[in-house]
């Protein structure tokens, strides 16, 4: 059995060779000697400097990414990415010395599609000899603060894919190239590990971070980014750029720059040869200084630079003559055009041992009032609408595998997955999700998030069509969060399609606005569901303005199985029984069979949290406030609070309302305090009948401005547990780091920002814990978050600034637009699940996966067909609870791309941080899989040619790698945190 | 005898090809197709739109010449022509249909002679093929409003030599292109002529006259550009750009503009092309509507463009295609990639008849109070050295060619001529002696003229020393013109080499500073020569500062032979009488037996001036006065007056002192009345014993600011001539112009500045007349000037403002510098004669001369050796008064190039204005002419080649081209204003 499916696995591979293309000796006459063959050779005996030619072009910032590609509005910023690649093609074959990296696959795919066939058999040429080489190469460059994992992975995953399938070997970027992202993720590393990459460069790190390891010569290191994942599955060489990305000071040629070119033509004035080489020795010999082998790096470029290759090209190929003509006159520095992976090639070749980092690079900071946490928050609203675009392309995808090929061109036309699988992508990029492009941008990207789901909602239809068998209208209503859909508001039947894209059932809270006041609800059985009709709040009446005007919501539970749908259909009752009436009396308490929460009959606000079962109660209360932004006129530093930074003038925030006004509405479904702080501030606290969870859902905004005074808005949770300073954040909602207040694990730290220096991103949890309690908040989106008391957890929710923080975007972050004049009212959930610490895991995993990848709800007016099928599952059974399906898309017209995810920490749970098995042929319902291949979790890479560089640590200590013994090729065992990435080939059953 | 001749001067001829190398053909296996021929086909149906991809590269304005080749400096401009090269040929390359025009070809070989040979070879293929098209071609593009015609054609010689001797027939352009100058003079226009231009093409006129000429469609017209030569010889067809030389509005692709770039990704945003589509079409329609022909011209391009051709290319490539496209639907409108010849072309064939003018275009204004009549004074002082440098350059080129190769390696070591050449064509730049550049620019020509004087010196030194005999070390003294020299006013015996470059014998004052009291002078016989000494004036002891010490001057009358020189010995006489003493007493008259000069002795002015021989007198005042400059803050309009601009505040300008304080100096050689103004302003009043001229020295500066009113000086002489409103300029230094008050000849004049609006350029000359009297002034510097007032001239000295004009070059016209902080002090000189009418060029014409090519004066320490010879002419004999040896100049080994002009308009003299006769072979005393073969006024052209467009006047009468019949080609017939070229070859006798 076990050698048999290794033969069909061996088999699969070849038929799937024409997936994942390597074009080598195929499609070129020539011999590729790209990759670390193709460097050119160094000298020993001297200081090599590795020039290495480059751009860095964002996906998005100050203006849209389109508008980057053709090189629009220049008068916002000058440039214009189909020019560069033009003109560093034409320079690369002028002389076959120089190089180029290129890194964000949005722009060259975008290039790549326009260039005649000649051009690309060009182009391909100088892939196959090393001469243009891909680094990072994913969709973008993505920010690593905000965004979630399975985003980052996907956008990978498309910009990888497209170089594999466009270059073969050649195009597979050896080094990730992070070199702009304020701040480095753990997580981030992690994944760049087990996609393949040798090394990792970056650019920006807190200063003080950075004075001590020039001092030790540790800005090379080993980045273990995993404290579950066996050595060195996790493990990735790291260096830390000399100059950010740019050239050295005076070395910058690009169009962009005005340091003076060589002047060689002694027949002219100001021959300056001799400055140029003097200059250019210095400063690589300081360079040299604080770096441990006899290589160093510069980084010949910078933002959009190389639209004219030329100016660089012209004067690196002067600099490399003149500097290395004086070898004769014994100066012993050898100057030489390379790449990220050749120099990470001879840094490997040097065979050292490098110091061990395991915490993070948050936050960053680039001087003692200069911390780049606002941006941990920046545009929540943005922040929110690219989480629920993920878990709605999720769906999509898997609706694209589980309603086969009609899911594409149906009854509902043609949908795709594609266009949202690019809006996500991009959507991730460093300027985009991070919340710190120009306003313009910021809609530009909401808008290709919203066609993209335009065309998935097409798609989505189609398969809910074939595997319901009814193709009767669906409609969506996307802004129920605000209690807008006409469908609900005006129908007297129609039915509930809820599709939940996780390997295991859930139980969702539904809420629908209504007119009326009394609704029958039944279930995919026919049985009748409790449900309840309750008052739309006035903060919901406000924010949605002439959107929608039902003063009901109803408001049932659903559930719905792995992978599928269910159905529920609803019926208004004539002349039923009024709603639920609120009661303006302060409450005492909300309670359900888990949960007791009791407030203060004085304030309005939250006193404690108890657990009924495992019998544990905090105190607990919990407010809003703000900080004043500063507005950058102070002795101490002139720096402002804005899109990037967070520098409140005190750390003294504003209570916005010592007490709450506050409503009361309890019934059979849901309890819920309706707290009102000012006309900008108020919360719904929430309890559903079957819930372990507390659900707050806030609602802050417009910030007033009014007063002159920026506003960075907080809630903050006080409670009993006593955290001694320390709290816990997620990292790209996966792995949990300790954060400590005033301290970093890597050097001492002078804490110069008392509050946004103790900011750290929360991308869907984070925790506070003791000994015996554990508070765990759930997040929607990511946030900056901090702990600056003792047992006290703040958030902050929203931001409106007045002033540009002189990091580019040019802006203050005012987030006012023509639809809201007045500025941006954002609205959001945290959810607070009080647990042992020993057991919180098992909590708060399910339930921020259940956050992320929430159901999709789809309705339909009147009755339904009577054939219809209610209720669909995609498995055959439900994921074991350690397990979670990240990835399911379909990849090519026979194959599926498949991810399944061990989503503890191997200490954080007695049940569930344990190995587990998955069955892959026993794994779906309506899908048989005929093959299956590993690959990278990048996709671009079989998983058994994975072999990357090993580095040796200044521990001596060197881990072994836990080979694994798969039982067969179907079953998959995944460890704490281990996520694999198969190909499988599939056909509908 | 004739036949014969002419059997040689085709001999010659073949003999000469050599030298104007034509290497079609021989060099390149492609058959050329370049000039007319490489044009591509329109549509005569259609509206035609020539697309001129075209870059201006000022040769100096903001940053120096050689900061602009190689883009240093960028942070003052972003420029840089080293990359427009190699980007343009890059581009070309690409499509074969696009086409480039070069223009300035100091930077064209700058650029050429760093390219491997394979790329020059490309070159000359693009160029063979039409691709890239030199137009214009000089040296540099010459200021039109302040040069000297001479300087003008060296400078067109210079560049186009280098052109043809590169590329051959395929390199000369067709078409002259002065796309930037502030104004048009006549003369250019008939230079370009006799240069062999089809055509001329420019973008700056009086925006009044744009307006005329865009109702009446005479944006194209023919200039008759000389009222001497015979038509068509000075005849120019003349085409006014549509947008100066700008893209239209919203068509400007180059890297320094912002204009959207064609989005024809239709999956991308902001598809555009139906935008640009509809967008050109409207500005086709709207231009083809002010002009005459179904073609009309668009210049793709502007300053310092094309650095990054790709970006235009690209764009343009696209608007072709899509223009192109509509005609399926209809439209009649073809695009195409063209170049001016080609347009040219169009024009020629349209086969329309063409209006006439026969002015200039002088002043240029852009707006009602924006009169570009500044510059014609702006820096005077690099104006005087431009000037004086052109002196020195042809005495330079002379001397090398009488020298003999000994000139340029001989006992002084290695000189040469060509660095002043250098030097100074690109110092006739319209941003160089125009003054309209940066101060450090103003100083880089300065550095460049002294550079290559120095140069000059070298091979001035070995060539006198080869006639004379003499290796003594000569020293030059070249700031006589402040009483500096450290050699006269420390020796007690040395000798004065007058060196003569015109081609008739000279009389000169010479003045020497010396310690001494009396001295004795010989001149070559060895015969006496009356001589004074006289004391150095305040004024100038306070201008030289601490640069030299001398209390006297030691002045006498020099004369010398014609090409040739004559050497004066000086010798200290002990305990000789006392210099000529000072009279403090206003003085009432001076007087030799030409000229009686009165003044008023009350104030100290002049009050009179009377020609003896003609018995004519005139009332004569003359003053001092300033304009106080607009500062911009002015109801009418916010101009200021700057570099470019001349902008009173108030038409009535300020008086610096109504009186004069006085002294009187009155010997046997000089009388002089010195008067004193102001600290600033004062003058000596000079009058040799032998002159026919009055001399008014004036020195002005440093201009008080301290008021912070910025002033610009005039003097003014008011007389008793009935002028009627009118008074006469010359045009480059040749023919001369009338001028009327408030009054334009080809459109009805709305006069805004009653002032600046009537400034006119005066090059070397302006007269005021009237049936009886005419009195000249001679200027020593092209200057501003106006008649105001009924009998008066007024001419600018020196300007010195405070804000900038706004043009671009972004400074004040300031001028104080490091040496001078408190401001530039500026001497000169203006020569008044009082003639008749009818005979006043007879004097004023050698007189002119005189001041543009005067003697060189080197200086000998101690006793000569007696073998040396005192006396040497390079002519047989002084050729007649009529004649102007313009140019003699080595042009190859065995070749000089020589042009005679005669220097008569052909109304302006009974006498001289007749047809001259010159034989070649015998003009030289020691050259022996062998061959003789006529050229184009810019020598890349055999005369009998020069076959140009003939163009249809609107008057209908087309004269008939007058053929000259030499009766042989040794005798040579000059008409009125004729200058003709011809290259001899030649050996020393």
């Amino acid at each position: 059995m076990a050698a048999g499916s290794q033969q069909l696995a061996v088999a699969l591979l070849s038929i799937l060779t024409g997936v994942l293309s390597f074009p080598l000796g195929q499609e070129t006459k020539h011999t590729a000697t790209c990759g670390y063959e193709s460097c050119h050779a160094t000298k020993p005996n001297m200081l090599n400097v590795h020039l290495v030619p480059h751009t860095h072009d964002d996906v998005g910032w100050l203006k849209t990414v389109d508008q980057y590609y053709y090189g629009d509005r220049n008068d916002i910023q000058h440039a214009g990415v189909q020019y560069i690649l033009d003109s560093v093609v034409d320079q690369l074959l002028k002389n076959p010395d120089r190089r180029f990296i290129y890194v964000e696959t949005a722009f060259f795919y975008r290039w790549w599609k326009q260039q005649s066939s000649s051009m690309q058999q060009t182009v391909k040429q100088l892939v196959n000899e090393g001469r243009l080489e891909f680094v990072n190469g994913g969709w973008c460059m993505s920010d690593e603060a905000t965004t979630h994992y399975s985003a980052v992975i996907d956008q990978m995953t498309m910009g990888l894919r497209f170089l594999n399938e466009t270059f073969g070997p050649c195009g597979r970027p050896r080094v990730a190239w992070h070199i702009d992202p304020f701040g480095h993720a753990r997580e981030h590393a992690s994944m760049f590990a087990q996609m393949g990459y040798d090394g990792f460069f970056f650019g920006r790190l807190d200063y003080q971070d950075r004075a001590r390891r020039m001092i030790d010569k540790e800005q090379e290191l080993l980045w273990r980014a995993s404290d579950s994942l066996t050595p060195p599955m996790a493990d990735l060489f790291t260096g830390i750029l000399p100059n950010g990305y740019n050239p050295p000071q005076g070395f910058c040629w690009d169009q962009s720059c005005d340091d003076p070119p060589i002047r060689d033509d002694p027949d002219l004035e100001d021959y300056n040869v001799d400055d140029v080489v003097n200059r250019f020795l210095n400063i690589a010999s300081a360079q040299a200084a604080v770096y441990k082998t006899n290589h160093i790096i510069m980084t010949m470029g910078s933002d959009f630079q190389y639209e004219n290759a030329n100016l660089w090209y012209k004067n690196l190929d002067k600099l490399i003559h003149y500097v290395n003509a004086q070898q004769a006159n014994g100066i012993k520095v050898n100057v030489l055009y390379s790449t990220p992976s050749c120099y990470l090639q001879e840094l490997h070749r040097a065979n050292l041992t490098w110091s061990l980092k395991t915490d993070d690079f948050f936050p960053y900071a680039d001087d003692a009032h200069d911390f780049w946490t606002g941006y941990f928050t920046s545009r929540p609203a943005l922040k929110r609408y690219e989480r629920i675009s993920n878990s709605n392309l999720q769906t999509c995808n898997q609706l694209e595998v589980l309603g086969g090929p009609v899911s594409k061109i149906g009854p509902f036309g043609e949908g795709d997955s594609q266009t949202m699988k690019k809006a996500m992508a991009v959507a991730q990029h460093h300027d985009a999700v991070s919340g710190t492009e120009k306003q313009h941008v910021a809609n530009d990207y909401a808008r290709r998030l919203a066609n993209g789901w335009q065309h998935c909602q097409v798609l989505v239809s189609n398969s809910l069509a074939a595997l319901s068998g009814s193709s009767a209208q669906r409609i969506y209503c996307d802004n129920l969060n605000i209690s807008v859909c006409p469908l609900t508001e005006s129908s007297k039947k129609f039915s509930v399609n809820v599709y939940n894209p996780l390997a295991r059932p859930v139980t969702w809270p539904v809420r629908l606005p209504v007119s009326g006041t009394a609704y029958t609800v039944s279930d995919a059985k026919g049985e009748a569901v409790d449900c309840q009709v309750v008052p739309v709040s006035r903060a919901t009446q406000e924010v949605r303005r002439n959107r929608g005007f039902a003063v009901n919501e109803l408001v049932f539970q659903v559930q719905a199985p792995p992978l599928g749908y269910s159905t529920y259909s609803v019926s208004l009752v004539k002349d039923g029984l009024p709603p639920t009436s609120t009661k303006h009396r302060a409450p005492t308490v909300i309670q359900n069979k888990f949960l007791r929460v009791t407030f203060n009959p004085d304030t309005g606000l939250l006193s404690s949290l108890s657990n009924l079962e495992t019998k544990q109660s905090i105190k607990l209360t919990q407010n809003f406030y703000w900080y004043n932004a500063s507005d950058g006129n102070n002795s101490q530093s002139d720096q402002p609070s804005g899109a990037y930074i967070f520098r409140p003038n005190s750390s003294t925030p504003f209570i916005i309302s010592q007490t709450a006004k506050t409503e009361t509405i309890q019934n059979s479904v849901v309890q819920e305090v309706r707290q009102w702080f000012a006309p900008w501030v108020s919360q719904v606290v929430r309890l559903y009948a079957d819930s372990r969870v507390l659900e707050l859902e806030w609602t802050v905004g417009p910030l007033p401005i009014d007063d002159s005074l920026g506003k960075e808005v907080i809630t903050r949770l006080d409670t009993s547990i006593k955290t001694s300073e320390i709290f816990y954040t997620d990292s790209n909602g996966r792995e949990v780091l300790q954060r400590k207040k005033d301290f970093r694990p890597t050097w001492h730290l002078r804490q110069s920002e008392p509050i946004a220096g103790n900011y750290y991103p929360i991308n869907s949890r984070a925790f506070i814990k003791d000994d015996v309690d554990q508070l765990t908040v759930v997040t929607d989106r990511s946030q900056g978050g901090g702990s600056i008391h003792n047992g006290s957890l703040e958030i902050m929710l929203h931001r409106r600034l007045l002033y540009d923080d002189v990091r580019g975007v040019g802006e203050p972050l005012n987030e006012s637009s023509n639809i809201f004049p007045e500025g941006l009212v954002v609205r959001g959930r945290l959810l607070l699940s009080l647990d042992r610490p020993p057991t919180a895991a098992d909590a708060h995993r399910p339930l921020a996966q259940e956050m992320v990848l929430q159901p999709l709800l789809t309705f339909t007016d009147g009755n339904l067909n009577p054939n219809t099928q209610l209720e669909f599952s995609g498995l055959q059974a439900a994921l074991p609870p350690a397990v979670h399906l990240l990835t399911l898309t379909q990849w090519d017209k026979d194959s599926v791309l498949l991810r399944l995810e061990h989503q503890f920490q191997s200490w954080e749970s007695k049940v569930n941080s344990q190995p587990v098995t998955v069955n892959l042929q026993k794994l779906f319902s309506t899908l048989e899989v005929l093959g299956v291949s590993e690959l990278n979790l990048s996709a671009n890479q079989w998983k058994d040619e994975m072999i990357r560089f090993d580095w040796k640590l200044q521990t001596g200590k060197k881990p072994l790698l836990k080979t694994f013994e798969d039982p067969s090729v179907w079953e998959v065992t995944l460890r704490p945190m281990e996520i694999r990435t198969f190909l499988l080939r599939v056909s509908l059953r």
